[in-house]
């Protein structure tokens, strides 16, 4: 099993790795409550008893794969744009990227990570918390941007929470259709969609040159 | 309990809707293996026996709730669409009148409709593959819209089906989180978000006035 590690490079995936794609593509097809760790193992061709060796119970696999995916996330997006100061560059970093983070990993029925991130059941209260506050830490990362372009007249009229809203919508959706778009490379696929994401915020003048 | 008729008119729900409502929300609250028509009377306030009145059955339910999902959509977007030549203008519509769609039925986790509607599990192949149809109708009519755009040298260098993606997903993942922004009006969302979808798109020329 391969998994996109940026600039065209596929890697293997580690054994964790792999428990975590496979639960959460089970996850996605069959629900969190139907799916059991039995079908895990067999998914990842290992025996029931090896699987807990890497993880204790399925709800703290779901806990932990959700945690994977956000830590991936902040990797391939939070880490690099936190070094850029110009926040229309920023912010076409965080849209590229988070494409390009989404359509790293895919199935037929698309990036089960980035589906199950937004699956409310499962957890319980304290794990949601978590999770859920690791979302609003990016959220308004990306807001944050928004507000500086805002603030610099750089934006054209619109709320800037419904504007990260709308653009982080476009960027989740992508993982249920972007694998089965075969046609094109996920980088122009993310290309055209960053084009449309910055047009739809920024005013021409600041659109950066490749996407205006 | 109350449903956004459009016009700012809310109305009551018949009782086939209030159990479409409660049980997609179930649905998606517990997941559908887990939900059971016994919590979806109680969530309705309808004894076991009179729901079987209106459903036969838990599979036929999930059926029959996305159909009616669909015809809304039909009726919200596509009707009042289809009469409108120009295509910028029916692009316009189709955004604002689907956008208002989803805001249409809310929870605190969203619209339930819309968000069940992209869940792959609960329907056999042959029912799955009658909404998959639908769906795929709708995805049609609107990417015609953009072809008849870029035909006319009137949208920015972007695929088609990458635009009506991106256009949809925006659109669609408005079903989570505009239930929690109460501080604007759902048409003031609508509009901010037309705008971006618009400009995202067309070339400034053709951005039809108030979203330019």
């Amino acid at each position: 099993m391969l998994v996109y590690a940026g600039d065209g490079v596929l890697v293997p995936m580690s054994r964790i790795e792999q428990i975590y794609f496979h639960a959460a593509q089970l996850f996605v097809e069959k629900g969190f409550a139907v799916a059991s760790m039995s079908d895990i193992a067999e998914a990842v061709g290992i025996t029931k008893a090896a699987t807990y060796h890497f993880v204790p119970n399925k709800e703290e696999l779901l806990f932990n794969l959700m945690n994977f995916g956000l830590d991936i996330l902040e990797d391939d997006v939070v880490k690099p744009a936190s070094t850029i100061e110009d926040p229309a560059g920023r912010l076409t970093l965080i849209v590229k990227n988070h494409l390009l983070n989404v359509g790293r990993m895919k199935t037929e029925t698309g990036n089960p990570f980035t589906i199950f991130l937004d699956e409310p059941g499962g957890l319980s209260p304290k794990y949601r918390e978590a999770i859920d506050a690791r979302k609003r830490t990016y959220f308004e990362f990306v807001r944050e941007s928004i507000i500086a372009l805002r603030d610099a007249g750089h934006t054209h009229d619109v709320d800037p929470s419904v504007a990260t809203f709308s653009l982080l919508g476009m960027i989740i959706w992508m993982s249920r259709w972007a694998g089965r778009r075969n046609r094109m490379s996920l980088d122009q696929i993310a290309d055209e969609m960053t084009g449309i994401a910055l047009r739809g915020i920024l005013k021409p003048a600041v659109v950066p040159t490749p996407y205006h």
